[in-house]
This record gives structure tokens, sequence and C-alpha cells, in this order.
């Protein structure tokens, strides 16, 4: 088996290096966000870059144990009382295009509309005019907008704020407002949600599509290890039972 | 179905408060390491308990891609190119009594001990003895203790001194050291590891044993997902290989 | 890296061995459940106990969209709409102590006290009494007995009878009944439910403790691709809306 | 909240229905593989149509612990030793597309070439044809087809020919055999894979293009727990050591 190659961490007996650094001088002089943008960039972020990355991470660290992450975690949490690791893992598997995982389709979108614009020397406001057009024409969903609690997503104008206060923001902002714009007029109001702002804000920072769900997940992870706690804390096992009506065949006889 | 209840998130349509903090604060104001504090404690840690919390998730983030959660993320990632929570997950569910969850056991260990010496109004010292003692006799392993790799883990040395020079060190501490000193007299060297450097500073935080398998999970999520990213943008599907040897019965036939 | 050592499968440019055999006359000859005892035993099963063991994983295969398992797949199936293994995987990670994952426990409690009472030459019966009457006075849960919904579970009854009318009833099933009849008079109605059936039939098969969490989870797999395929068929993404009521501090004020 | 609905398991405390029929009738007059059959398909198979079924799943049961889904559980299985649903769950995920999961493209493949070819009266000679050429010039890879071992694969031959001697080749068979053929002509030999040939016979016997994945989950994860079984009785915890090479920055100071 040839050895796995890896540009993120080594150790030897005595030292762990991560993209360089030694471990141990980053436990002393940086934060974990730092370690986060670190692993995925290859460098320890700006002042106002680590800002901005804090905001994104708090804004998706939890919201409730409603949501389809937190639920199954805690479901399988009241099943399986052994195993912390379960309920965590299956809480991840639960970000996916309906939930959370729309930062990466967002991104994709935004690099696409953006590039293409840049090729056919298009503005951004007039790509995103094209994008709502196209969307409304053909009833495909726009990734990154509306929310089905939300009506304006609180935490989207907080992020949008922090960068463009401080220099960060660019042209994923400008395009996702432009399109939030756009859809106001051509469709309906579709307030772009977490998702879509942490896709803006990852792009302008240089992150590629996947790293909007990644990103997600870390974040995630802080209040979904919180929701199992709370579970295991609070709850008894089996506690959860969901009504169901059956509406398949009766009672039949096997021949 | 009754609802469930929550301390940790609540949301309504305008504004979501995590632990009674409007969530928009917490993005301007507080960082992501802030946030997991406060979503498992519920409260916001002074300044030397973030630094100490900030250690702990860095010093656990990564260690590179032969670790059983790196690897098994990596090869999710390499027969499953379209889904990267399942290799994150994957990851998490690696994280287990033998790698990155003695932390737990030790915190339990860590707690009995304390407890009963209390209790007994025995020393920690005499305490930590007694335990050496029994774990030779009955010939058991201590957790959070011993390395595959490492001699000394030099994560170890930082978290203990930051915690010291912080004054936050505390009886989980004291013990962990006693019983490195007891084990290497009685047993062998056998130096606290970061899973036990990491059940004691979190015993001396306050948090439960449950915790030190949490908080473990929050910090490694950062190096998988980087590990997953890795292997997505340089290797291609379907690489890994592993060579086998097949040792059971020789070829024969169906009657 | 050395080579991985397994006795179960080989293969070759041409073929694929299992256990021995040619996988291509196995799908000739042989059905799956022949496959799963031959993967697990290292023999294909007597005409007899391929019945019995067909018995036990239909018997385990679904219990309906409520069951921790389903209701984790489908609700990850909920949030993730492009990753069907995550959410059957999702299922699997529910099948712990409370559910599904009692036969381990039982099995292991089937042996200890069969072996005890051999070693002391205690008939089953008393064996039977002496754990009825020491988990009534430690007010220890029975593995494997009682249960959520059903007062006498339809399943056990079956296996019983099945394992008795093709003489493959031993000691495990044994045991379990007269643990069941002490159980009444000592304590209270505790009837053998699925878990625990599974555990004493397995255990007069010959299959090890932790073959009733594995073949659990082989049988309600089955049951769980079919639930996540109803919910991918049948429901919108996002359709599960958790009823939660928030209990924590009042909203605060960051200082 | 809403009941959720299901067509597939009733029970109350007496007993339960699946699919109508008693779980008690079926265990004692039916086969684990009539089981799922009936749980996806709402019926129970003909003879010859569960000899299919239960030939495609002892096909796809087991390929030895160096196929990803294996190794991914064995690695879980090295590292977190108290969770085998944990090892099991993390092999279902490595399912994807680059591994059992080309199923799912092949069947809908077979699907839109074959609907595609009905609507333009098209013979399925020519729909081949037509495809093998489009692979050909846009340089794409065709789901199903090739293996990374097998030159021709022994289980493949099994199917078609069970499939045809029973009377349950259809179109799919057709369409499949026809395209290796045009690979081999326009192209380079393709043989036909046992995701491809799982994915005709499923097509064939009215299964849609998500279970292709689901059934190859099924079958496999009798496979994933007899090597999680073999992890545990044979090998240490921990004993994976993947070989690594670090071709990242070297070791800098931190500003």
């Amino acid at each position: 088996m040839e050895p796995w190659r890896t540009a993120i961490t080594s150790s030897d007996e005595k030292s762990i290096f991560v993209r360089g650094y030694d471990v141990t001088s980053l436990m002393t002089q940086a934060t974990f966000t730092d370690m986060i943008y670190l692993l995925h960039q290859g460098r320890l972020p700006a002042k106002e870059e680590r800002r901005l990355f804090d905001a994104i991470l708090i804004g998706v660290s939890d919201h409730g144990p409603s949501a389809p992450s937190a639920a199954a975690a805690r479901i399988v949490a009241s099943g399986n009382r052994q195993s912390l690791e379960a309920a965590v893992a299956a809480g991840v598997l639960a970000i996916g295009d309906a939930h959370g995982g729309a930062g990466y389709e967002c991104m994709q979108m935004i690099r696409e509309n953006l590039d293409q614009a840049r090729r056919e020397s298009v503005s951004i406001q007039d790509a995103a005019r094209r994008l709502a057009a196209s969307a409304k024409s053909e009833r495909k969903r726009l990734p990154g907008m509306g929310h089905r609690i939300h009506t304006e997503d609180p935490r989207t104008r907080v992020l949008f704020e922090m960068a463009s206060e401080s220099g960060l923001a660019g042209d994923g902002i400008v395009f996702m407002q432009a399109l939030e714009a756009e859809a106001r007029q051509q469709i309906r109001p579709l307030p772009v949600n977490v998702d879509g702002a942490l896709a803006a804000v990852l792009h302008d920072l240089g992150f590629p599509p996947a790293a909007a769900k990644l990103i997600f997940i870390i974040g995630r992870v802080a209040g979904l290890t919180a929701q199992v706690m709370e579970e295991y804390a609070r709850e008894k096992p089996m506690r959860v039972r969901i009504p169901v009506t059956y509406d398949g065949p009766p009672p039949r006889e096997l021949k």
C-alpha cells in the first residue's frame, strides 16, 4: 500500500505540526477559530477574517432540537444510550441539501454566475437579474434563499454588515444581495437565509464550495453535542413516541 | 407527541436565542470557542477559561490521516464521492474507547477517585498511589495514560502549564500528575496523554465526564473536515487498496 | 502496513470465494439466509437451522416508522435528500442498549448464568430463580424482558415453538423461559421480548453474544431501507416539525 | 405534530402486520428474502423471483476487507471497541457512487435510455449504440461497467443466466448486454460489473432506481457484520497503522 500523502499534519515522537506550525505554539497563541481557518486555508486568518469566521461558526452552531440534525441526534440518543459518537454522527448525516447543505449548492451557483458574468462582461446586477428570471420561468428553487421559519434571517444581516465593515465583502455578497432584490421584484420575497449568507461570505473569503457544507458541519457539531448531552441528562431512553397512521393494505392471509 | 423540552436554544420568526443570548449579539461579540462553552456550560467563559478551552480544542483538532477517525473518513470519501457528511460522520464514529474516547473513562476515574478520597479523608497523593497499585496488581490499563507514538505528549505539558498559570488547575490535574508519578514508580513510564490531559482540565473547568468525548469530537471534526477536503481534492475515488491475506478454508465444493 | 488477515472472503481476477465456496455456486444454490449464516458461522445451516434463522431475521426486520431506528432514518432522509446511505446508517446508529441491542446484553446474561450454573452444579431452574431474586433486590432491569408496547411479544412464542419443534431448543431457551416464570412470581409479568427470544435462540444455535446485535442489524436494515424509500417517495423534505418547549434562561443582554 | 403515515408496518399490543401480513405467519412460512421483497414491493415474490433476488443479495454480500465499506467498518472497529453499530454504519456510509452505488446511476441510465428509445421508436440495440457513441465522444464513464479487479465479473454472468432461464429477463438486461457489446466495439472491453447486473435485473423485476443502492446495502450489511465480528475477535484495538508522507509546508514559526 502506498503511503497516504497529506499537506495538513505531520508528527513525530515529540511534536505535532499542523500546516507547518508546532501545535503547542498554536495552543498558546491561537484560537480554535484560527485553527479551523488554518486547517482549511493553510494560513492563519487576519484579525478581521477571524471575527467574520467566528460569526459564521456561531451563526450556524445551533437552532434548537427540532432541526433535522438535532432531532436525528436526539432520537439516536434515545435508542442508544451507550454511544455519544453515534448520536452526533447521526446528526451530521442529516446535514444535506434540504438542511444546512444548501450553502454548497449556493456557493456553486455564485461561482458559476460570477464566472459567466466575467466571461461575458455582464454586470453582477444583470447576472442576478438573468438568474432570477430563469429561476422563475423554470420554476427552480434558488439555493440559499427563503426559510421555513424566518421571514428575514437575522444572521444574514449581521454577516453581511460585518463583512462590509471590515472590508471583506466581495462579489459573492454583492451577487446575493442583487439576487434577493431581483427575486423580490420578479418572483416573491425570498430573503437570503443563513446558508446563502454563509455561502456568500465564504466565497468572498476564498473558500471552495464544498467548504460551505464542511464549515456548517463544524459549527453545528457544537450544537449537536449540547443537544445530545441534554438528551442524556434530562430524558429517559426510548422516550420518543411519534404518532403513526397506517394506510397500507388491511390484514390479509398468507396463502 | 409531547413537545421536546430544551434549555439551549429558542427561536421565533425574528430571533434566535442561545442560552438566553440573542445569536446576533453573540456573532458580533463572542468567539466560536465562547459559543461552545456557552452551549455546554450555560454561561460564557472568563478570558482565562476561554484561552484554556481554545488550547484543548486546538490540541485535539488533528493528528494526521492515519488516526482511525481520519482514516475512516478518507476511506468513506474514497468510496462515496457524493456525501461529504457521510465521510465526516464515519470519522466521528471511530472516536471510541481506543481512540479519542479515553478521556471519558479517564474523567470518570478522576471523579470516582477524588470522591472516594474526599469521603475517606485520603490525600490525592495517596489516592493516586492506591489506584496505581491496584492497576498493577489487576493488570488494568489506566485510561488517559500512555500513547502509541509519543513518549511524552507535548500537548499535555502545555495544557497543564496554561491551567496552572491562569489559576484554573484543580484537583483533576493534581491527581493525574500524581498518578503519572506513581505509575512511573510502580508500573512503568506512562505519560499522561492528550486524552488524560483533556479529562483533567475539563474536570477542573467543571465539565461532566461525557464532555470529554463530546469536546474531543468538536475539536477533531475540524481536522476531519480538512482531511476529507484533501481526499476529495487530491485523490481519485477508490484509490485505497489495502493488502489482504486470506487464511480461511481452501476452495471447496457445495454439496 | 501489514496485510489485513481474513478468513471470510478471498477473490482473484476471476472468482470470489466466501468461506471457501465460489460465490457463483452460492448464488445458484443457496439463499441469502444461508449466506448470512455462512458468513458468521463458517458453514451452511441445516434446513431446520435455516428456517429458524429466517424466522429471526423476519421477526426483527421492521416495527414501523416510530421505532428509534426508523425515526432517525426518516428524519435524516427529511433533511438530506441526496444520500440514501446516510439515512440507513443513521437508523443503524439508533440500535443500542435501549432499542434492538438488548439481545447482546441478554445473551451475555444467559452465558454467564449458564456457565456459573454448570460450574456450581446448579439447575437451570435454580439459576433463573437466583437471578430473578438478585434483579429484584438490586432493582436491576433484566435485559430481553418486557416491552413498551406488547404485553406478550407474539414473535417470542413463534421462535420458541419453532426451535422446540425442530429440536434446536437448548439451554438458552430453557433459561429464558424459567426466568420469565420466576420474574412473574417474584417481580411482575415480564414477558421475554423479541430481543430476549433472539438472544436465547442465537445462543442455542452457537452464536456469540455480539451476534445478537449484529443479526438484529441485518434484519432491521431490511425495514430501514423500506422506511427510507417510503420517506423519499411520499414525503416532502423538511416535513418533520417537532413541537418544542424552551425552558432555559429568559432573554438577557451580553455585557 | 402530524402522525407519520406509513403503508409498511402496523402494530398493536398483540400483533405486528407487515404489508398486511401477520409477522408471525411470515416467520413460519416465508424466508428473509421474501420479507425484503415484501417490504419493498408490497407483495411476496414468486418462486423464480425469490431465487433471483437471493442471487442478487448473495452476490453483493461480501468482497473482502479491502472494499471501502469493509475497510471503513474495520477501521472504526479498530478505534471504537464499544459500538458494533458504529462500525457497521461507517461501512454503510462508504457505499456511494464509486463503491456499490453505481447501480443507482446505472438503473437511471437504463430507464432513461429505454424510455427515450420507446418514445422515439428506436430499437434497444440502436439506443445502446447511441449511448456508447456519446459516452465515447464526451469521454463519460458508463455506470455499472468495468471493474478495478475483475476483467469479467463472474456474478454478472450468473445473474443474467438465472434471469433468462426463469423468464425474468427483460429490456434492462437486453440493454446492458447490448451496451457491453457496443462498448467493446466503440470504446474498449467494459464488462457489465455486479452493480450493472444488479441494476439490470432489479429494473426487470420492477424496482425503482433507488432500490439498486438500498438492495446493495441490505446484502452488503451481511458481509460488514461478519467483517466487524472478525475485527473484534482477531485484532487488537488501534492495530491499523497507515503509512503517511507529509508534503506540506516545512516547520515554521508563529509570528
